[in-house]
């Protein structure tokens, strides 16, 4: 090793030792007879010193140093006089003897500190300098630690971690595959797989029992913020299983994450229905760090002459806990908020329950003061309390006020980063109509097994009956993310036959397509189910950050490009040629 | 779960107890009033017991279970009549109650045992019922643990795992390139890497110090046997090292992998260079399990009339011991053997070493006695022993004679599969002169660093001054089979750009191509180096298996197929017209 030591291991256990350290320089002090340097690696930083009483040559060598400069610098362990108790090294210095530029640096386009200067297109163009800044740096060193907490606990736990194939086949069902085209083979493509789904199924017919793969997947959507066309899941699966099987097995791999790379204790997992979430939350991932559930007023408010809600078919409204001196604008805020076109609500209604026991609302026109009293005692508001109130069509009323419900969570501080509440949600609908493609769309996904209670509905032709069917689906959600979902498997020949029929596939096309899935269920198929975890998000939930693109090494922008090396690019005619492709 | 127990559990001390088991049905046995079923799942295989006196109906039941019938037993375990102690299981059985049918199966296209009757194609086309087979899950159990022990390695010594991105860009240089059309940029493409070699050097630059990745990377090149479009990889890279450090830290992985996956001790790694491998075995990955090194003779043998060697730049054998008795037939065989096309060489020499010590030689005619006896002498070969002996250009003679010595190690037993012999193959040559293309290739990859003794020789343009420039390279080899290899990198950026020059990139090509990494090199570089593993090999190595194919769970064919999927195949109209391209 060109070093004896990192920057960031010596103590005052060291001093009076000779060493040789390496790093980047972070930034030198002259105070004209005394040197400093601070020397940075991955591990920390220590300070260099010099005097130029000592080593005038030493000492312009230091000064013709500059930032991010690669040296290695040899010398002896000294305590220090002005300790910085900030960092682990800062009871101790290098007084340097020599000093050896490894490698000299231009100035870098940005500050590589915590807090920098550089704006998002330049660090991304330069990210290898970005990814020296301790906040980067840091994001990856945590990834690393939760696969590694994410391997040993499933290899406890006997699962296999079996790598599947990254060359597959092209299927229409679900997001666009990117393809491959083939040399060989010509005018055929291979695909790059959304998720190794049917391999791990076929891993289960095999008898694997346990599988698991930390793996890349690739989607070739129109990206929206922090989606990334390349993405890692954790994907598991299990044989002889049941949906509690799954849900035990994976609460467990979370507490043990929390607990291996946080030290954190994670309270158990509750559980609700998928209806239970949308009716009190208006959402499939509802943060439960803090209460707020929906309250109903539908019958207390309709047919009181109030045109909006009389026309609605849903009002409902949450309680803002001690909100009820919200000023005129802060109010006016909220409903700018809702009336967002991301959003859509027409308008909002609130109520403040005053400390006196009056009400004041934005339908003091039509609702008198005990019909207010009525609301408030109905949605269990105490005097002090501010009622927030949307109304409308059921489905999308709700989907407002999930978004107005986390906007007062934000606001009234009760989303903490450094606090987890994590839970399942159960019993998805097996099946979605689409309108626009006039056929129902798996809502999971094609594999998806009914509840054992509603397989006989899969022959109805009756879109409600069919809508009705429940499925043994699952997601987990923590803070209101959605971080992993998955299902039990249909692992019967006929059922999978029908599900593609339901799906408006042809019995051609499900055998061109799925044809070895088909065949495999019938060769002896275990019962079988799983889930997938999405690896970046968990990461950034673990970060405490919104953007998956921070636990990303070399992550592409919004419009799927790496800036740093300039992907995707042209390719040569010669390429072109191989390929039997043209543009 | 279904199960109360795996199939490979239950011993005598659970005897009494109520069990339910699941598993797939590997065979029955029906003695008329006594029935026994062998159920297996991937922890082993137990027996299952039914007397047809004490429930009839059961009896009938088992009796209709079919070969891979997948079903849920329950029962009592209870001491078995006859032990097979072969098995772990062997002591007890399971008098069952109750069997559950939880999927029929067809009869499976091969058996599902050890040895099956199974051609290639048959069990490539139903992979997921070969990896049923105990010999394919052992591959992969295998493989999963080594990929468990390289992370436990490589996490213990501060290496962080990073993924790097499998969309890059497109590079000229080496192998050809799988290319992934842009929906979002028409005419542009993504590339599939060959490997993370740009990507873990700018993570040097970005100061992580140690990384490594288990990452598949993707070559479109011609098939060979054995070889794979898409393989695994164990990537690694450290910074402020010499190779010294590179070695060390890598012999620790293998002899760590060694101890376990396998409780072996690997003794210390040797190291021999380059030339030196060349000489004495003819190869750059010699099997060094048994000794047998090339003997020149040269000197002695040429200019004495024989046609053959006077035409030869060299003359060069090796010593078979014992072998002086071979037959005609024998002697016939290892003629022919060098004589295939592949191998290429016109004849073989040989001198039986008779026990009287006289000899008897193929040529006799040109060569008496004492001068057989002077070559013997020479290759310090005794009574008893055969030489076998090429003859032609250097180069040739030395890769033919190679071959033959390895086919003389497999004759006489000398490479065993249970032992094994690991070292460094050091100090290649930098650049190979490549006749075709009239110009110099990277004999490692672009981006090795010469040794620094040689550093000068950069700006010659004599190809034989360019031809003695040793790189700082490195190769481990196990008996016999590359299994990772790797360089001290160029961190220079004037280096970096002649080494492009002499491969042949004009300024803007390698700008264009690797400007980011040129670019990177002047913002503060460490010196650097690392080494790839190839996984699949590694794991065909510890698995006693030349294949490498067996030790992946769903490897494509020579043809670059995966005829289980049917993959490549033909995409829509539809797809391709939004990818921008046409056949």
């Amino acid at each position: 090793m060109l070093r004896t030591h990192t920057c960031g291991e010596l103590r005052t256990a060291h001093i009076g030792q000779p060493v040789t350290l390496c790093g980047w320089v972070q930034k030198t002090r002259d105070k004209g007879s005394l040197l400093w340097v601070d020397l940075r690696d991955r591990y920390g930083i220590t300070q260099l010193f010099v005097e130029e009483a000592d080593n005038k040559s030493l000492a312009a060598e230091v000064r013709n140093l500059g930032r991010e400069f690669v040296i290695a610098a040899t010398g002896t362990v000294i305590e220090r006089q002005s300790k910085n108790p900030k960092i682990p090294t800062g009871d101790i210095e290098i007084r340097i003897e020599k000093l050896q530029i490894l490698n000299p640096a231009k100035l870098p386009p940005f500050l590589i500190e915590d807090e920098t200067d550089g704006g998002d297109d330049l660090r991304m163009k330069y990210r290898y300098l970005d990814l020296r800044r301790n906040v980067v740096r840091q994001n990856l060193e945590l990834r690393h630690r939760m696969a590694k907490a994410v391997r040993d606990y499933m290899d406890s736990q006997g699962f296999l971690e079996v790598e599947t194939p990254v060359l597959i086949k092209s299927t229409p069902e679900g997001a666009r595959d990117f393809v491959v085209p083939s040399r060989i083979h010509a005018g055929e493509f291979y695909a790059l797989p959304q998720s190794p789904q049917t391999f791990k199924q076929l891993l289960m017919v095999s008898g694997f029992d346990r599988y698991f793969q930390i793996v890349k997947c690739f989607r070739d959507e129109d990206l929206r913020a922090d989606r990334q066309p390349e993405f890692t899941q954790i994907d598991c699966e299990m044989s002889f299983v049941q949906q509690e099987d799954i849900l035990n097995m994976f609460e467990g791999l979370v507490r043990h994450l929390f607990k291996a790379v946080k030290n954190v204790e994670l309270p158990t997992l509750t559980r609700m229905t998928y209806d239970y979430a949308m009716e009190n939350y208006g959402s499939d991932k509802p943060d439960i760090r803090f209460e707020m559930k929906f309250k109903y007023l539908t019958d207390l408010a309709k047919g009181k002459g109030f045109q909006v809600f009389d026309a609605s078919e849903t009002v409902v409204g949450i309680v803002a806990e001690g909100c009820a001196e919200y000023t005129r604008k802060q109010v006016d805020e909220l409903t700018e908020f809702v009336k967002k076109p991301q959003i859509g609500a027409k308008g909002l209604v609130y109520v403040q329950c005053k400390a006196d026991g009056t009400f004041k609302s934005s339908v003091d026109k039509f609702f008198d003061n005990e019909a207010l009293k009525g609301w408030a005692s109905s949605m269990g508001a105490k005097a002090g309390d501010l009622l927030l109130i949307l109304s409308g069509e059921t489905h999308k009323t709700r989907k407002q006020l999930n978004e107005l419900r986390l906007e007062m969570g934000n606001r009234l501080g009760l989303r903490k980063k450094d606090e987890y509440a994590a839970h399942w949600v159960i019993d998805f609908a097996l099946l979605e109509f689409d309108e626009e493609s006039n056929r129902f769309h798996a809502m999971h996904h094609p594999f998806t097994s009914p509840k054992p209670d509603d397989l006989h509905k899969l022959n109805s032709t009756d879109h409600e009956v069919l809508g009705s069917i429940r499925a043994n689906a699952y997601d987990m959600v923590i803070n209101g993310v959605e971080v992993g979902g998955g299902s039990i498997r249909i692992h019967d020949r006929a059922v999978q036959s029908q599900m593609f029929k339901l799906l408006g596939f042809s019995e051609e096309e499900a055998k061109a397509q799925f044809g070895f899935l088909l065949d495999a269920f019938e060769y002896g198929a275990p019962p079988h189910g799983g889930l997938a975890f999405g690896f970046d998000r968990l990461c950034s939930l673990f970060g405490g950050s919104d953007s998956i693109r921070d636990f990303i090494a070399f992550p592409k922008n919004n419009a799927g490009k790496d800036v740093m090396i300039d992907s995707p690019s042209p390719i040569s005619e010669g390429q072109l040629k191989e390929l039997h492709i043209k543009l």
